[in-house]
């Protein structure tokens, strides 16, 4: 133990406590092998060189540490509880039952297990940990505390659900430093938790070196009844487990109560036998309130299965501790009251004030700044390192990292012109996502079983799969749910990881939850959506769009883009990639389209402009807009009525976001306001477009359901014709 | 045998084949029991009166029939292939390996295995058969046609996906009388059915007696390995676990393939073992291409587990019969091609043209027609024999048939007047909801574990469980998207059901595709939908609402409800129950809320109207309007400017569906096109607004997210105040 300083014997104390069995109550010595300590808990190879050493130079030694004492693990378990229960008592709103039955596996988990560091929350090669679970943030937050993470100080939890805390009602990354993703809408985070682990595996696979595992940290999630009711939980795990994310690590809080009562009444599954249908390691702790060895033979076990995902199925009791509430919904979303809080203080010990977090649960805690900055320091010497080694895969992954996008990417993107080949924006589309994936060392993404139909593979890779995870095209299967979350998650692994997701664009349905958390989240995910409207025929009004592209105008934060042709196409995708804190959504053709003249990557960087006009003085006498497919008629009916002697302005509204954004001079400029003559053309709802057309014009769209037909004779049965603008444009002039 | 006729006996000939293992290549006898015969094949009973009392009298007796040849079931299998083909072929789009490899399964349902009459699609008491792989609707069609439904002759095959045919490319309920729910979107269809055997077993035990099962029939589905991946269908197939749904048969059409490949590249996990796990009885039919009996034997199986729905996994060959395409995805989307057609029609030696039904086929099927019109007319006496003896059931029963709504039912809608005490209209809500449980025999419903937030218990009636199906509360669990799916199949199983579904309005985002097939399929569900707005307070931006409304104004064919008070509330509901093909989402607070003076039902039914004026000869000064929670804000600004001399005229706008439907001089008189001063708001996004608001008028409403904080903190933050509209009305005039 010489070479050991004192803050590393402190460290050795943590795992050896999770190694004995039964746990004495008093303070105790165990017998460890360097070797098995390290093969268990990576976290010491790090910061512990002298350790590697001794585990090296002694293979058969072994070395002896003290263990946590089991009532300071309680008190710190019962402060995690009683932040809780105050946060909640004070706000008067919350869930205090979560982190009353979870704060074991939570303790654990964030002082014994998991590698980060407090004061840098977005070191790299921490460990990810996701509560899936989100009403139970109070557990999270009372972690956060503990460890000593800044974005929750003493103030926050005081301060929880209250305007501009750093402590919102459920956990949003973008708030609180520390939370990885945002959750709360139910089986999000497990699939969110599934794309950190995926991309963990990724990057492993591309930059780990036999002499350098770089990449190298677990995912951790804990779970409820409701998340596993949710079928996008369902996906996701599917998913895991036919990719074998063996360092997914996921608690499944089987607390038997949900909203609504007892989990008996709607929820009797077997969820094990599910999962091991799913391909998962199943472990079950029958004791999640108490039974800390229980808790970390189950972690250990889950470290040991590398090939699957764990599920911990850990039965608590929701509410833990409150004597009159416990095991009950009553518990689950109010505060306690006051006076439930106090038979709980008397039921528990808990002698102290709100918030209190007793000195030595304080100091017990308090290495972890230490500790985490240890861990750092010795994975930035590692990297030092690596990058005299490896100095091309270094500077890959760094750009990984830290999303600084290689200079003159955007050059990559394909240009065109008028008479380049008419083509489907779809088509097109594949150009632009194999040129960047050249150039984008975090390019990666794929499709919902539609790959073949959105155009989505990246012809130079193979298939990310179990045995194949170096490779960068994703196979969502028909889960286009959990397709969006996890992508979600690949985003927030690294900020310059770009994950790109496909399906039909009537499909956004299906993940619209998942597309939201982008948007909240600030999560920069490319959704390509091709067959975009009516025009993609037969397949009939099931799979065709009519209100999603207003329905995501509306949307806050998300860019819902429409491109006419291959340049705007290339232009869309410029300006997807450069959003790395807002989603996009790109509504591609199934059927072809000309290259239009006067489009441009510029024009749909500022989201609407002028394509064509023959008038003087910014006075057309009437001005045309249209978006994606419909620009060329838009385009088309210009050139008649200029034929007959108008003064026509044609204008691409590509992305009403990125419009609105521009100055009100600019504006003016493309639409004036003394222009009252205007028209418009979107195969889609009409919904909203009188803000843009205003009071004297008209908005030609499909306000009903589509059909099953040949798109050309929808577009004329619906009314999408160049006759058609033509007519409405001499009405309004 | 003498007292039966031609007819019967050709009947009786159906079930021996199934039950002779192995099955000969020719002609044969097989010994039955008629009792054997009966109990297997319910269908018997309907109209086969002597064999009836041939069993009763002879319980130990045999009866000899003669099996349908091999031969022909092949050749009807081939022709349902064929037909497939020639009509993908012809329409040069749609997707024949479906058919090609389902079509044995398709035909042992259809010939063999289902009650229906081919005349009256709508017959009450029919077996019920969803395709969920809903791109395989050829498979439907060639069945129907083969069975003799007038929706499908041979015209209709040969107009397959073009313009106003009735055979669309994927099913739809309202297109084609024989197709129960519009399918394609993947996953749907397996939830739909969950909703029809859920209605089956709830009328079942409400409306059966000892001595009469008046309810009594099955429901069988085709899903296909898309369908096995999405979330919904897991969520659905837990809950029909759970609720033990006994009379549900889905085939799973196991063969390997989906339009990215081969199903290893995404969908490994063992699809037995997770049904297991939900429950379910699952078999394994390892030849699903010509093992007739073995299917045969498999659904004899499945009808004998009574207690647990049944999952038939059926290893099938896509695209059976074509010899370069079959088992590969280029047989999935795409017509087979004319070389390929023919190379089919060699490989399976069929001799014929396009579109051809051989004589035989024809005339073996031609029975279900006269069989079909005999099950009817046997179930049309049993239905009045038990309306003698049971006139009050017989009513109720008859009104959930037909959608008669008793007479004067709105009347039960509690009113309110401005000082009845103010309350949140999720609270006024659940008041509607229990009055209409009482008079209408077919309203039930349920939330997605959120029943004592959403305010949707039914208090006079229990939970529907396994073992208590004649109650009304449906527990969802917290699966929102087959909730809605499986309301869509309640009310398409009798257009007297009318099915409620809650959870927070927020959470629509989950439910989107089953909301829009509610609206596509004319499915009348009634969304309740709470907390419908940042005024739900600390739970955050993930909770919060802000782009539903809108989002659901763009949706063709729904009803988006937005109450402001107790009187508008049942103004939403007399609404949402009277549109039996229309859905309707009601948009409800959590907070409280006065009732205001001028709201009225009459006025909801308009969709918009004016409550209060103070201006003469439709000219007022401003028009304020609100929607829900707002319209309150509205109000108070109203009286705020009258005190200060404006002529204000306030307009509550709780459905623009509604008011767009009005005549245009009810809409001016409402709206006066003169008056340019407007001012909305609405604590949702302002996307749409200026619709109403003109160009010169000012949409109050939130753009971004919400936040975590108490209600009232955020109405004020986020400008949502009687003062911002004061202010906004001063600029506008």
């Amino acid at each position: 133990m010489a070479s050991l300083t004192s803050s590393q014997a402190s460290i050795l104390a943590r795992p050896s406590s999770r190694r004995c069995s039964p746990l004495p109550t008093d303070r105790h010595h165990v017998s460890l092998s360097p070797r098995d300590l390290l093969s268990s808990f990576p976290c010491l190879r790090a910061f512990s060189p002298s350790l590697r050493r001794l585990a090296t130079r002694r293979p058969g030694g072994i070395i002896s540490a003290h263990a946590t004492e089991v009532s300071l693990v309680e008190k710190s378990v019962n402060t995690i509880r009683f932040l809780a229960i105050d946060a909640v008592e004070k706000a008067k709103s919350g869930h205090p039952g979560l982190p009353m039955g979870c704060a074991p596996m939570g303790h654990i988990l964030f002082d014994e297990v998991m590698n980060y560091n407090p004061k840098n929350p977005y070191w790299f090669n921490r460990d990810r940990f996701i509560l899936s679970a989100g009403h139970g943030c109070m557990l999270q937050y009372a972690l956060l505390h503990l460890a000593g993470y800044d974005s929750v100080r003493e103030q926050d939890l005081k301060n929880f659900r209250q305007w501009e805390s750093r402590t919102p009602g459920h956990p949003e990354n973008f708030e609180t430093p520390g939370v990885e993703v945002t959750t709360g809408p139910l089986g999000q985070g497990i699939a969110n938790a599934v794309g950190l682990a995926l991309a963990e595996k990724h990057l492993a696979a591309r930059f780990n070196k036999p002499d350098s595992q770089i990449v190298d940290h677990y995912t951790y999630a804990i779970l409820g009844d409701g998340c596993q009711m949710e079928g996008i939980a369902n996906e996701a795990c599917s998913l895991a487990g036919h990719w074998g994310l063996g360092k997914l690590i996921a608690f499944y809080d089987d607390n038997h109560i949900s909203i609504d009562g007892d989990t008996e009444i709607a929820f009797t599954e077997n969820v094990e036998t599910r999962f091991e249908g799913l391909g998962w390691h199943v472990i079950w702790v029958k004791n999640g309130n108490t039974g800390y060895d229980e808790i970390r033979a189950a972690i250990k076990e889950a470290k040991a299965v590398q090939d699957k995902p764990t599920l911990i199925k850990i039965t608590t009791t929701i509410g833990y501790g409150s004597p009159n509430k416990a095991n009950s919904y009553s518990v689950h979303g109010s505060a306690l009251g006051e006076k439930e809080v106090d038979a709980t203080r008397k039921n528990l010990g808990w002698p102290y004030g709100p918030f209190h977090v007793p000195e030595d649960v304080k100091s017990h805690w308090s290495r972890h700044v230490s500790e985490g900055a240890a861990l750092e320091t010795e994975w930035n010497a590692k990297f030092a390192d690596y990058e005299k080694k490896y100095p091309q895969e270094a500077a890959e992954l760094k750009s990984i990292v830290t999303v600084n996008l290689p200079t003159g990417w955007e050059k990559s993107l394909p240009t065109y012109t008028p008479e380049s080949p008419a083509d489907a924006t779809r088509n097109l589309s594949q150009q632009c996502l194999n040129a960047l994936a050249k150039v984008l060392p975090g390019f990666l993404g794929g499709s919902a079983d539609l790959a073949s139909s959105n155009m989505t593979l990246l012809k130079m890779f193979g298939d990310f799969q179990k045995n194949a995870p170096e490779e960068r095209n994703l196979r969502f299967g028909v889960r286009e749910h959990s397709m969006g979350a996890i992508c979600n998650g690949i985003t927030c692994h690294s900020p310059g990881l770009i994950p790109y997701c496909a399906t039909f664009f009537v499909f956004t349905d299906y993940m619209r939850a998942a597309i939201r958390l982008s948007a909240l989240s600030q999560a920069g995910v490319i959704y390509v959506m091709t067959h975009d409207s009516i025009g993609l025929g037969e397949d009939g009004p099931t799979h065709q769009p009519i209100e999603h592209v207003a329905s995501f105008r509306a949307m806050p934060n998300i860019l819902m883009l429409r491109p006419a042709d291959g340049t705007e196409t290339a232009g869309a995708y410029k300006v997807a990639v450069e959003n790395r804190k807002r989603p996009s959504i790109l509504a591609l053709s199934r059927q072809k389209l000309p290259h239009l003249p006067g489009t441009s990557v510029e024009g749909v960087e500022k989201g609407g402009y002028v394509i064509s006009d023959n008038s003087t003085g910014n006075r057309p006498d009437v001005i045309l807009m249209g978006t994606g497919s419909e620009l060329e008629i838009a385009a088309k009916a210009g050139e008649k009525l200029r034929g007959e002697g108008r003064a026509v302005r044609v204008v691409s509204l590509v992305s009403w976001e990125l419009f609105d954004e521009q100055s009100e001079e600019y504006k003016e400029s493309v639409l004036p306001s003394e222009v009252s003559a205007r028209v418009s053309i979107e195969a889609g709802s009409t919904f909203g477009w009188e803000k843009m057309v205003g009071c004297k014009g008209k908005a030609i769209g499909v306000d009903s359901f589509g059909a099953s037909a040949p798109a050309d004779v929808l577009y004329k049965k619906f009314g999408l014709t160049v006759d058609a603008v033509v007519a409405a444009a001499k009405e309004v002039c």
